[in-house]
């Protein structure tokens, strides 16, 4: 039987082929009569698969050597703290704010270090990207964070600042959570790129965290060893017992992600196309629309994650009951904006956007 | 076909029908359409698992109405820290020091607190208790830490030792990873438990804390907000995205501990009387060898982790090699001590202990 289309921002849809395969070993992995979850992590089986997830993982994404690959816990909220706790020595650290998870951010550093608003988007309503240009950056920062990808207001950097072009020497710290491996990033721009793994890896309660070596090292006195990024590496990310089998889940996906194609591209860079594909498809549809309505600059769109208003809100639970019978599931907005959001990351397929533009057309006809 | 027993430390054996019935729901929960990994945790769906999982555990666990039940991230070697950093208030704490557990704790703690060490077992190589009567409690501590049960050294408190008798107001602050709901707790006795699930609950990332009311607002600055036990507990463990699979896995476990009986009793007291035997049969077996020598003292032996060593050690890799053939997994001692350790969790039947001492009854016949 196929399965609905599950537009949650996260947890998210997982594809089924990687949730059939772990269903499929759930009792045992490989003939060694064991599930990945009842392994020792420092056993030769849990150790195959770590192995293989980093390594696929940076294959993917194009890591440089120089970068080191860690799975962590607490998902981005606990990073907000993790990453002044590594990085910013007490001192001036930079935020570009522009939606709910930078603003999130800033709060959260602002307890470790001398957090500095660099450039902010709240005059648009979180609706359009600052130009890099007119960022106020310290000259001293340890770090500039931004969201590379605001998934409650739907708002996407689609080219990362070049901080060096902009007089800065600081690291580029980037909360990619929602848009991680649905896009290739250029790592000479970045220093540190953080994620839950929620939305585009894998389970809740794996936190990947992508470090340049040179920011190693730095921690304050108060960061948990756990959590001390420099602990973290020179443990291959087990000094705390890992979370095993969302690093297995993750790693699947991983396979997954390198057998898909479009044309002559594989992996990551296929995803970004069909990614293109499915964003230019549903924002082209709302923006035809006399019924629904997206609010974001048109170059700052998230092709992860939609959210859209229909004019007429007293038909909003209407629409979600009928696209939930129509097997269209997750789409109610968050509740700090309201509205609807279709999070469309790498598991969901273009036939699922096609499903909900053809179900959100007979609806616009029917009611409106 | 059967499957092998599994001895290992932890991440540990779960029970098959947990995996089974993981397995069978894994592409739909309930007719949902949706893995439970793919729902938001903000949903009716993955609400449901969460009230019935903390439910269930309070019931099992019969946890007083005055603690909160926290599903946090980052296992024990996290706590190590975040108890201090919510506890402590930076002043006084004491610490027994039992095993390699206790001892990572206590160096931890240290970092945010005056760690002071009321009593040791060093001097018998970690194979006694000292007892409650000879420990230096500090007038003025804000808690007094033990490892209820040393993963490493096979050390088991069988009984929580009663602060108020010994003069001390401090609330008592348990790690009891590795053996939290193999037997009944006297809450009474108890401020704060904590443990990580993947040695009797569930997969790796997930973290149990059990704090009492009154413990909780007096985190340090330095705390990050997703460790905040209050931050934590206001929030139902939904201040950061929860390990949500892992939650439903260790649902799912504590639904199949309800189900569990021996004579008259059910649950995690049926369980208890289970592991009595359990271990009874291993540490007689042992007892009575001429091969096999287990060093604890016998009033503090664990249920849960048997460490043995072979007296002719040039034998180890003929019986790890020779347990394997016989489809008993992961008998190899932790590497800080050597030789051998059984872990028999609640999901090891007694069937398993039985092939165990089947396994090295016959070893010693052929090899001694």
């Amino acid at each position: 039987m196929a399965r609905p289309f599950n537009f949650s921002a996260g947890p998210a849809a997982m594809p089924s082929e990687v949730l059939q395969q772990a269903a499929d070993e759930m009792l045992d992995w490989h003939g060694s009569g064991m599930s990945v979850m009842e392994m020792s992590h420092r056993g030769k089986e849990f150790g195959e698969i770590m192995e293989s997830a980093q390594g696929d993982l940076r294959e993917l994404l194009a890591i440089p050597e120089n970068f080191h690959i860690l799975f962590m816990q607490g998902g981005g909220l606990a990073e907000n703290a993790i990453v002044p706790l590594n990085l910013s020595r007490g001192g001036p650290v930079d935020f570009v704010v522009t939606g709910s998870w930078s603003q999130k951010s800033i709060k959260e550093a602002a307890r470790y270090a001398k957090a500095t608003l660099a450039a902010s988007n709240a005059n648009s309503n979180h609706t359009t990207l600052p130009a890099p240009g007119s960022w106020q950056l310290s000259a001293d920062a340890h770090y500039v964070h931004i969201c590379s990808n605001e998934t409650i207001h739907g708002i996407e950097f689609h080219e990362l600042p070049d901080l060096k072009a902009l007089g800065s020497n600081a690291p580029l710290v980037i909360d990619f959570s929602s848009h991680v491996a649905s896009r290739t990033v250029d790592w000479s721009r970045v220093g540190l790129a953080f994620g839950g793994a929620q939305k585009n890896l894998g389970p809740a309660g794996l936190t990947l965290v992508v470090v340049r070596d040179d920011l190693l090292g730095h921690a304050l006195p108060a960061c948990p060893s756990a959590f001390d990024y420099k602990t973290v590496a020179a443990n291959g990310s087990m000094y705390n017992t890992p979370p095993t089998f969302s690093i297995y889940m993750a790693g699947l996906t991983f396979q997954w992600l390198k057998r898909q194609t479009e044309g002559a591209l594989s992996g990551v860079a296929a995803m970004e196309q069909r990614n293109i594909a499915k964003a230019s498809l549903l924002y082209d549809f709302i923006d035809d629309s006399a019924l629904y309505v997206n609010k974001v600059a048109l170059d700052c769109r998230s092709r992860m994650n939609v959210p859209f208003f229909l004019r007429d809100e007293a038909l909003n639970d209407a629409f979600l009951a009928g696209a939930k019978a129509a097997g269209l599931l997750q789409l109610k907005g968050h509740k700090s904006v309201g509205g609807m959001r279709a999070s469309i990351y790498n598991a969901m397929p273009l036939e699922g956007v096609q499903a909900l533009v053809n179900y959100m057309r007979d609806f616009e006809k029917t009611r409106a």
